[in-house]
Protein backbone atom coordinates (compact mmCIF):
# COMPACT_ATOMS: atom_id res chain seq x y z
CA UNK A 1 0.00 0.00 0.00
CA UNK A 2 0.84 3.51 -0.25
CA UNK A 3 0.72 5.60 2.35
CA UNK A 4 0.29 9.53 1.49
CA UNK A 5 -0.02 12.68 3.60
CA UNK A 6 -2.47 12.64 5.74
CA UNK A 7 -6.35 14.11 4.44
CA UNK A 8 -9.45 14.13 6.06
CA UNK A 9 -11.12 11.08 4.31
CA UNK A 10 -8.71 8.54 4.21
CA UNK A 11 -9.06 5.22 6.31
CA UNK A 12 -5.90 5.75 7.91
CA UNK A 13 -4.24 8.33 9.92
CA UNK A 14 -0.91 8.35 11.72
CA UNK A 15 1.65 9.70 14.61
CA UNK A 16 4.50 11.76 14.17
CA UNK A 17 7.17 10.96 16.62
CA UNK A 18 8.16 8.33 19.21
CA UNK A 19 6.35 9.29 22.34
CA UNK A 20 2.29 9.24 20.69
CA UNK A 21 3.83 5.92 18.51
CA UNK A 22 4.28 4.15 21.46
CA UNK A 23 0.73 5.12 22.79
CA UNK A 24 -0.35 3.67 19.87
CA UNK A 25 1.55 0.32 19.79
CA UNK A 26 0.46 0.33 23.45
CA UNK A 27 -3.58 0.86 23.46
CA UNK A 28 -4.63 0.58 19.71
CA UNK A 29 -2.09 -2.07 18.31
CA UNK A 30 -5.02 -3.89 16.19
CA UNK A 31 -5.06 -1.23 14.03
CA UNK A 32 -1.03 -0.85 13.43
CA UNK A 33 -0.44 -0.98 9.90
CA UNK A 34 2.99 -0.26 9.94
CA UNK A 35 5.76 1.82 11.80
CA UNK A 36 8.26 3.75 10.05
CA UNK A 37 11.59 4.62 11.41
CA UNK A 38 14.44 7.24 10.42
CA UNK A 39 17.97 5.42 10.06
CA UNK A 40 19.45 7.74 11.71
CA UNK A 41 17.20 7.25 14.96
CA UNK A 42 19.73 5.53 17.64
CA UNK A 43 17.92 5.71 20.76
CA UNK A 44 18.56 2.33 22.08
CA UNK A 45 15.46 2.22 25.06
CA UNK A 46 12.42 3.69 22.55
CA UNK A 47 13.69 1.00 19.56
CA UNK A 48 13.67 -2.02 21.86
CA UNK A 49 10.60 -0.93 23.53
CA UNK A 50 9.09 -0.46 19.70
CA UNK A 51 10.31 -3.92 18.81
CA UNK A 52 8.91 -5.00 21.99
CA UNK A 53 4.99 -4.32 21.02
CA UNK A 54 5.01 -5.06 17.56
CA UNK A 55 6.11 -7.16 15.12
CA UNK A 56 9.40 -6.77 13.41
CA UNK A 57 7.81 -7.45 10.23
CA UNK A 58 5.56 -4.44 10.84
CA UNK A 59 8.46 -1.94 11.07
CA UNK A 60 10.25 -0.35 7.91
CA UNK A 61 13.37 1.94 8.24
CA UNK A 62 12.39 4.52 5.55
CA UNK A 63 13.84 7.75 5.70
CA UNK A 64 12.17 8.97 2.51
CA UNK A 65 8.29 7.76 3.90
CA UNK A 66 9.62 9.90 7.06
CA UNK A 67 10.57 13.50 5.30
CA UNK A 68 7.09 12.83 3.11
CA UNK A 69 4.59 12.57 5.74
CA UNK A 70 6.73 14.39 8.98
CA UNK A 71 6.18 18.00 6.86
CA UNK A 72 8.41 20.17 8.35
CA UNK A 73 9.04 18.85 11.83
CA UNK A 74 12.02 16.89 13.42
CA UNK A 75 9.93 13.21 13.52
CA UNK A 76 11.86 10.24 13.26
CA UNK A 77 9.13 7.69 14.23
CA UNK A 78 5.64 7.44 12.31
CA UNK A 79 3.00 4.73 13.39
CA UNK A 80 0.32 4.40 10.97
CA UNK A 81 -2.90 2.97 11.95
CA UNK A 82 -6.41 2.67 10.70
CA UNK A 83 -8.63 5.23 11.76
CA UNK A 84 -11.23 3.44 14.58
CA UNK A 85 -14.41 4.09 15.83
CA UNK A 86 -15.45 4.42 19.85
CA UNK A 87 -18.65 4.78 21.57
CA UNK A 88 -18.97 6.42 24.92
CA UNK A 89 -19.52 4.55 28.14
CA UNK A 90 -22.98 5.31 29.25
CA UNK A 91 -21.63 5.42 32.50
CA UNK A 92 -19.06 7.40 32.76
CA UNK A 93 -18.57 11.35 33.00
CA UNK A 94 -18.90 13.31 30.08
CA UNK A 95 -16.88 16.29 28.07
CA UNK A 96 -18.84 17.60 25.66
CA UNK A 97 -17.03 20.10 22.97
CA UNK A 98 -19.57 21.72 20.38
CA UNK A 99 -18.01 22.36 17.07
CA UNK A 100 -13.86 22.58 18.63
CA UNK A 101 -12.01 24.59 15.87
CA UNK A 102 -8.35 24.50 16.36
CA UNK A 103 -6.26 21.23 15.99
CA UNK A 104 -3.83 22.05 18.68
CA UNK A 105 -6.51 23.04 21.18
CA UNK A 106 -8.67 19.53 20.52
CA UNK A 107 -5.22 17.46 21.04
CA UNK A 108 -4.55 19.56 24.41
CA UNK A 109 -8.14 19.51 25.73
CA UNK A 110 -8.14 15.04 24.94
CA UNK A 111 -4.91 14.93 27.31
CA UNK A 112 -6.24 17.17 30.16
CA UNK A 113 -9.83 15.22 29.83
CA UNK A 114 -7.55 11.85 30.00
CA UNK A 115 -5.73 12.93 33.18
CA UNK A 116 -8.54 14.16 34.73
CA UNK A 117 -10.55 10.94 34.65
CA UNK A 118 -12.81 12.15 31.30
CA UNK A 119 -12.08 9.17 29.59
CA UNK A 120 -15.35 9.54 27.32
CA UNK A 121 -15.80 12.88 24.78
CA UNK A 122 -18.05 14.21 22.72
CA UNK A 123 -17.94 16.24 19.31
CA UNK A 124 -20.79 17.98 18.46
CA UNK A 125 -20.61 18.39 14.86
CA UNK A 126 -18.81 20.03 12.51
CA UNK A 127 -15.58 20.05 14.75
CA UNK A 128 -12.19 19.47 13.46
CA UNK A 129 -11.11 16.01 12.55
CA UNK A 130 -9.95 13.92 15.51
CA UNK A 131 -7.45 12.02 13.43
CA UNK A 132 -5.62 14.63 11.91
CA UNK A 133 -1.95 13.72 12.77
CA UNK A 134 -1.86 17.79 14.26
CA UNK A 135 -4.29 16.64 16.83
CA UNK A 136 -2.84 13.50 17.77
CA UNK A 137 0.95 14.96 18.06
CA UNK A 138 -1.00 17.37 20.40
CA UNK A 139 -2.74 14.92 22.69
CA UNK A 140 0.85 12.89 22.98
CA UNK A 141 -0.96 9.98 22.52
CA UNK A 142 -3.68 10.20 24.47
CA UNK A 143 -6.06 10.35 22.12
CA UNK A 144 -5.64 6.06 22.06
CA UNK A 145 -6.81 5.81 25.23
CA UNK A 146 -10.11 7.41 25.61
CA UNK A 147 -13.17 6.88 23.51
CA UNK A 148 -14.62 9.91 21.34
CA UNK A 149 -17.37 10.29 19.39
CA UNK A 150 -19.09 12.74 16.86
CA UNK A 151 -22.30 13.76 17.28
CA UNK A 152 -24.86 15.97 14.95
CA UNK A 153 -26.13 18.23 17.65
CA UNK A 154 -25.88 18.65 21.37
CA UNK A 155 -29.86 17.75 21.33
CA UNK A 156 -28.60 14.62 19.61
CA UNK A 157 -26.08 14.09 22.14
CA UNK A 158 -28.55 15.07 25.48
CA UNK A 159 -31.21 12.32 23.89
CA UNK A 160 -28.71 9.50 23.70
CA UNK A 161 -27.42 9.93 27.38
CA UNK A 162 -30.47 11.04 28.84
CA UNK A 163 -28.99 10.06 32.66
CA UNK A 164 -25.99 12.39 32.22
CA UNK A 165 -27.09 15.81 34.47
CA UNK A 166 -25.49 19.02 31.66
CA UNK A 167 -23.22 21.57 33.04
CA UNK A 168 -22.97 24.59 29.97
CA UNK A 169 -19.49 26.57 30.50
CA UNK A 170 -20.78 30.16 29.53
CA UNK A 171 -19.26 33.55 30.14
CA UNK A 172 -22.86 34.88 30.65
CA UNK A 173 -23.62 32.09 33.32
CA UNK A 174 -24.54 33.23 37.06
CA UNK A 175 -23.30 30.36 38.65
CA UNK A 176 -19.16 30.37 39.56
CA UNK A 177 -17.24 27.18 39.26
CA UNK A 178 -16.16 28.30 42.77
CA UNK A 179 -19.45 28.22 44.17
CA UNK A 180 -21.72 25.30 41.35
CA UNK A 181 -22.21 22.26 43.74
CA UNK A 182 -21.91 19.34 40.96
CA UNK A 183 -24.54 16.70 41.56
CA UNK A 184 -23.65 13.33 42.29
CA UNK A 185 -25.21 12.09 39.15
CA UNK A 186 -23.43 11.45 36.24
CA UNK A 187 -21.65 14.78 34.53
CA UNK A 188 -22.15 16.13 31.22
CA UNK A 189 -19.21 19.30 31.01
CA UNK A 190 -20.16 21.11 27.40
CA UNK A 191 -18.16 23.66 26.33
CA UNK A 192 -18.53 26.00 23.31
CA UNK A 193 -16.52 26.92 20.39
CA UNK A 194 -13.54 28.97 20.64
CA UNK A 195 -14.76 32.13 19.05
CA UNK A 196 -18.34 32.08 19.56
CA UNK A 197 -19.12 30.02 22.80
CA UNK A 198 -22.46 27.85 23.04
CA UNK A 199 -25.60 29.42 22.07
CA UNK A 200 -27.34 31.82 24.95
CA UNK A 201 -30.36 28.80 24.65
CA UNK A 202 -27.84 27.05 26.77
CA UNK A 203 -27.98 29.41 29.81
CA UNK A 204 -29.74 27.39 32.56
CA UNK A 205 -29.69 27.28 36.47
CA UNK A 206 -26.69 24.61 35.12
CA UNK A 207 -24.61 27.11 33.11
CA UNK A 208 -21.25 28.09 34.97
CA UNK A 209 -18.69 30.83 34.41
CA UNK A 210 -14.93 30.47 35.44
CA UNK A 211 -14.44 33.87 36.02
CA UNK A 212 -11.88 36.11 35.98
CA UNK A 213 -11.37 40.03 35.23
CA UNK A 214 -12.21 42.19 32.22
CA UNK A 215 -8.77 42.99 31.34
CA UNK A 216 -9.30 39.65 29.04
CA UNK A 217 -12.19 38.43 26.58
CA UNK A 218 -12.38 34.99 27.71
CA UNK A 219 -9.33 32.24 28.49
CA UNK A 220 -8.36 29.92 25.73
CA UNK A 221 -10.71 27.01 25.70
CA UNK A 222 -7.82 24.32 26.62
CA UNK A 223 -7.12 26.58 29.81
CA UNK A 224 -10.96 27.36 30.34
CA UNK A 225 -11.50 23.06 30.21
CA UNK A 226 -8.19 22.12 32.20
CA UNK A 227 -9.59 24.62 34.93
CA UNK A 228 -13.24 22.57 34.76
CA UNK A 229 -12.30 19.49 35.12
CA UNK A 230 -9.51 20.16 37.84
CA UNK A 231 -12.45 21.85 39.53
CA UNK A 232 -14.46 19.00 39.46
CA UNK A 233 -12.24 16.49 40.48
CA UNK A 234 -11.49 18.39 43.55
CA UNK A 235 -15.39 18.22 44.76
CA UNK A 236 -15.92 14.78 43.98
CA UNK B 1 11.62 52.65 6.91
CA UNK B 2 11.21 49.40 5.68
CA UNK B 3 9.34 46.97 7.76
CA UNK B 4 10.63 42.48 7.03
CA UNK B 5 9.58 39.64 8.24
CA UNK B 6 10.42 40.18 12.04
CA UNK B 7 13.39 39.05 13.01
CA UNK B 8 14.58 38.69 17.03
CA UNK B 9 16.99 41.06 16.54
CA UNK B 10 15.35 43.88 14.84
CA UNK B 11 13.77 46.93 17.05
CA UNK B 12 10.21 46.42 16.29
CA UNK B 13 7.55 43.89 16.44
CA UNK B 14 4.23 43.14 14.59
CA UNK B 15 0.78 42.52 15.60
CA UNK B 16 -1.18 40.32 13.49
CA UNK B 17 -5.08 40.91 13.30
CA UNK B 18 -7.41 43.79 14.40
CA UNK B 19 -7.66 42.04 17.82
CA UNK B 20 -4.46 42.50 18.88
CA UNK B 21 -3.30 45.90 16.97
CA UNK B 22 -6.72 47.65 19.25
CA UNK B 23 -5.01 46.08 22.22
CA UNK B 24 -1.46 47.76 20.91
CA UNK B 25 -2.90 51.02 20.36
CA UNK B 26 -4.93 51.24 23.40
CA UNK B 27 -1.98 50.26 25.76
CA UNK B 28 1.26 51.30 23.94
CA UNK B 29 0.47 54.18 21.66
CA UNK B 30 3.29 56.19 21.85
CA UNK B 31 5.40 52.90 20.47
CA UNK B 32 3.26 52.31 17.63
CA UNK B 33 4.96 53.19 14.63
CA UNK B 34 2.75 51.91 12.13
CA UNK B 35 -0.84 50.39 11.15
CA UNK B 36 -1.35 48.69 7.90
CA UNK B 37 -4.89 48.00 6.87
CA UNK B 38 -5.63 45.78 3.88
CA UNK B 39 -8.11 47.42 1.05
CA UNK B 40 -10.50 44.65 1.28
CA UNK B 41 -11.08 45.24 5.35
CA UNK B 42 -14.61 46.63 5.66
CA UNK B 43 -15.29 46.25 9.35
CA UNK B 44 -16.67 49.53 9.91
CA UNK B 45 -16.76 49.41 13.92
CA UNK B 46 -13.29 48.15 13.67
CA UNK B 47 -11.66 50.77 11.04
CA UNK B 48 -13.28 53.39 12.86
CA UNK B 49 -12.27 52.56 16.49
CA UNK B 50 -8.58 52.38 14.95
CA UNK B 51 -8.89 55.60 13.62
CA UNK B 52 -10.23 57.24 16.92
CA UNK B 53 -6.89 55.73 18.51
CA UNK B 54 -4.06 56.63 15.93
CA UNK B 55 -3.74 59.49 13.82
CA UNK B 56 -4.47 59.17 10.58
CA UNK B 57 -0.93 59.98 8.75
CA UNK B 58 0.29 56.73 10.89
CA UNK B 59 -2.04 54.77 8.97
CA UNK B 60 -1.40 53.24 5.60
CA UNK B 61 -3.69 50.92 3.26
CA UNK B 62 -0.89 48.71 1.97
CA UNK B 63 -1.99 44.92 0.84
CA UNK B 64 1.35 44.57 -0.31
CA UNK B 65 2.85 45.22 3.26
CA UNK B 66 -0.15 42.81 4.98
CA UNK B 67 0.73 40.09 2.29
CA UNK B 68 4.22 39.89 2.97
CA UNK B 69 4.47 40.41 6.89
CA UNK B 70 0.97 37.79 7.29
CA UNK B 71 3.01 34.66 6.19
CA UNK B 72 -0.12 32.10 5.50
CA UNK B 73 -3.08 33.43 7.97
CA UNK B 74 -5.80 35.78 6.93
CA UNK B 75 -4.77 39.03 8.41
CA UNK B 76 -6.05 42.31 7.80
CA UNK B 77 -4.87 44.74 10.19
CA UNK B 78 -0.76 45.23 11.25
CA UNK B 79 0.40 47.08 13.90
CA UNK B 80 4.13 47.50 13.44
CA UNK B 81 5.47 49.00 16.76
CA UNK B 82 8.88 49.76 18.56
CA UNK B 83 9.72 46.90 21.49
CA UNK B 84 9.58 48.02 24.70
CA UNK B 85 10.94 47.52 28.26
CA UNK B 86 9.68 46.99 31.18
CA UNK B 87 10.42 46.14 35.14
CA UNK B 88 8.47 44.11 37.41
CA UNK B 89 6.82 46.09 40.04
CA UNK B 90 7.94 44.75 43.26
CA UNK B 91 4.78 45.37 45.22
CA UNK B 92 2.69 42.43 42.99
CA UNK B 93 2.73 38.84 42.85
CA UNK B 94 4.96 37.70 39.92
CA UNK B 95 4.73 34.66 37.73
CA UNK B 96 7.92 32.92 36.90
CA UNK B 97 8.77 30.99 33.81
CA UNK B 98 11.99 29.25 33.51
CA UNK B 99 12.75 29.25 29.94
CA UNK B 100 9.46 28.78 28.02
CA UNK B 101 10.38 27.37 24.44
CA UNK B 102 7.01 27.11 23.11
CA UNK B 103 5.48 30.32 21.16
CA UNK B 104 1.67 29.81 21.59
CA UNK B 105 2.12 28.49 24.87
CA UNK B 106 3.84 31.45 26.23
CA UNK B 107 0.70 33.90 24.47
CA UNK B 108 -1.50 31.32 26.13
CA UNK B 109 -0.16 32.00 29.37
CA UNK B 110 -0.02 35.66 28.91
CA UNK B 111 -3.49 36.09 28.53
CA UNK B 112 -4.18 33.89 31.38
CA UNK B 113 -1.91 35.97 33.95
CA UNK B 114 -3.31 38.93 33.08
CA UNK B 115 -6.66 37.29 33.41
CA UNK B 116 -6.19 36.30 36.79
CA UNK B 117 -4.16 39.35 37.87
CA UNK B 118 -0.86 37.96 37.76
CA UNK B 119 0.31 41.17 35.79
CA UNK B 120 3.78 40.74 36.02
CA UNK B 121 5.94 37.50 34.24
CA UNK B 122 9.51 36.91 34.62
CA UNK B 123 11.27 34.45 32.11
CA UNK B 124 14.42 33.02 32.80
CA UNK B 125 16.73 33.04 29.49
CA UNK B 126 16.93 31.56 27.11
CA UNK B 127 13.28 31.35 26.83
CA UNK B 128 11.59 32.23 22.89
CA UNK B 129 11.56 35.55 21.98
CA UNK B 130 7.82 38.05 24.02
CA UNK B 131 7.95 39.90 21.16
CA UNK B 132 7.74 37.46 18.62
CA UNK B 133 4.36 38.13 16.39
CA UNK B 134 3.38 34.00 17.32
CA UNK B 135 3.55 34.77 21.12
CA UNK B 136 2.07 38.52 20.30
CA UNK B 137 -1.19 36.63 18.46
CA UNK B 138 -1.30 33.98 20.82
CA UNK B 139 -1.80 36.56 23.86
CA UNK B 140 -4.40 38.09 21.93
CA UNK B 141 -2.86 41.54 22.61
CA UNK B 142 -2.62 40.56 26.49
CA UNK B 143 1.09 41.36 26.12
CA UNK B 144 0.41 44.79 25.43
CA UNK B 145 -1.29 45.02 29.34
CA UNK B 146 1.61 43.64 31.82
CA UNK B 147 5.33 43.77 32.70
CA UNK B 148 7.47 41.30 31.37
CA UNK B 149 10.85 40.66 32.02
CA UNK B 150 14.04 38.41 31.26
CA UNK B 151 16.54 37.31 34.32
CA UNK B 152 19.75 35.29 33.68
CA UNK B 153 18.54 32.79 35.96
CA UNK B 154 16.47 32.03 38.88
CA UNK B 155 18.77 33.05 41.22
CA UNK B 156 19.14 36.35 39.94
CA UNK B 157 15.24 36.67 40.02
CA UNK B 158 14.91 35.99 43.56
CA UNK B 159 18.10 37.80 44.64
CA UNK B 160 16.39 41.00 43.28
CA UNK B 161 12.22 39.93 44.44
CA UNK B 162 13.55 38.63 47.98
CA UNK B 163 10.28 39.39 49.40
CA UNK B 164 8.28 37.22 47.33
CA UNK B 165 7.56 33.58 48.63
CA UNK B 166 8.54 31.14 46.14
CA UNK B 167 5.92 28.52 45.04
CA UNK B 168 7.69 26.06 42.73
CA UNK B 169 5.43 23.91 40.68
CA UNK B 170 6.93 20.48 39.95
CA UNK B 171 5.93 16.50 39.73
CA UNK B 172 8.06 15.40 42.62
CA UNK B 173 6.32 17.37 44.92
CA UNK B 174 4.86 16.37 48.10
CA UNK B 175 2.42 19.04 48.26
CA UNK B 176 -1.29 18.79 46.08
CA UNK B 177 -2.16 22.69 44.56
CA UNK B 178 -5.68 21.48 47.01
CA UNK B 179 -3.77 21.34 50.28
CA UNK B 180 -1.28 24.14 50.30
CA UNK B 181 -1.91 27.16 52.31
CA UNK B 182 -0.54 30.05 50.35
CA UNK B 183 0.95 32.31 52.64
CA UNK B 184 -0.14 36.65 52.72
CA UNK B 185 3.14 37.65 51.55
CA UNK B 186 3.84 38.52 47.94
CA UNK B 187 3.80 35.15 45.56
CA UNK B 188 5.82 34.08 42.85
CA UNK B 189 4.33 31.08 40.98
CA UNK B 190 7.59 29.26 39.04
CA UNK B 191 7.05 26.89 36.08
CA UNK B 192 9.93 25.11 34.45
CA UNK B 193 10.59 24.01 31.30
CA UNK B 194 7.87 21.96 28.91
CA UNK B 195 9.89 19.27 28.41
CA UNK B 196 12.44 19.50 31.41
CA UNK B 197 10.49 21.12 34.37
CA UNK B 198 11.92 22.54 37.04
CA UNK B 199 15.54 21.32 38.52
CA UNK B 200 15.22 19.19 41.36
CA UNK B 201 17.04 21.71 43.78
CA UNK B 202 13.95 23.42 43.58
CA UNK B 203 12.49 20.84 45.09
CA UNK B 204 11.35 22.26 48.75
CA UNK B 205 8.50 22.72 51.05
CA UNK B 206 6.90 25.19 48.98
CA UNK B 207 6.94 23.02 46.13
CA UNK B 208 3.63 22.12 44.41
CA UNK B 209 2.14 19.19 42.08
CA UNK B 210 -1.70 19.60 40.33
CA UNK B 211 -2.54 15.78 40.77
CA UNK B 212 -3.43 14.16 38.01
CA UNK B 213 -3.76 10.26 37.32
CA UNK B 214 -0.95 7.99 35.51
CA UNK B 215 -2.76 8.17 32.49
CA UNK B 216 -0.49 11.45 31.19
CA UNK B 217 2.66 12.00 32.05
CA UNK B 218 1.89 15.78 32.44
CA UNK B 219 -0.68 18.34 31.87
CA UNK B 220 0.21 20.59 29.12
CA UNK B 221 1.89 23.55 30.51
CA UNK B 222 -0.60 26.40 29.62
CA UNK B 223 -3.26 24.10 31.14
CA UNK B 224 -1.07 23.74 34.43
CA UNK B 225 -0.39 27.25 34.96
CA UNK B 226 -4.04 28.22 34.35
CA UNK B 227 -5.01 25.97 36.83
CA UNK B 228 -2.72 27.30 39.24
CA UNK B 229 -3.54 30.85 38.92
CA UNK B 230 -7.30 29.42 39.18
CA UNK B 231 -7.07 27.98 42.76
CA UNK B 232 -4.93 31.21 43.59
CA UNK B 233 -7.42 33.44 42.84
CA UNK B 234 -9.70 31.26 44.46
CA UNK B 235 -7.67 31.16 48.11
CA UNK B 236 -7.31 34.91 47.86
Amino acid sequence: MKIKPYKKDFYYSYTLGAFPTIELLKNKKNEVIKVYIHSSFNNKDVLDLIYSLIEKKDIEINDEMINKLSIKENVFIIGVFNKFKSTLDKTKNHLVLDDPSNMGNLGTIIRSSLGFDFKNIAIIKPGVDIFDPKVIRSSMGSIFKINICYFNSLEEYKDIYNKHTIYTFMLQAKNTINEIKFNDSLTSLVFGNEARGLDNKYLDENSIIIKHNNEIDSLNLPTAVGIALYAYQKQK
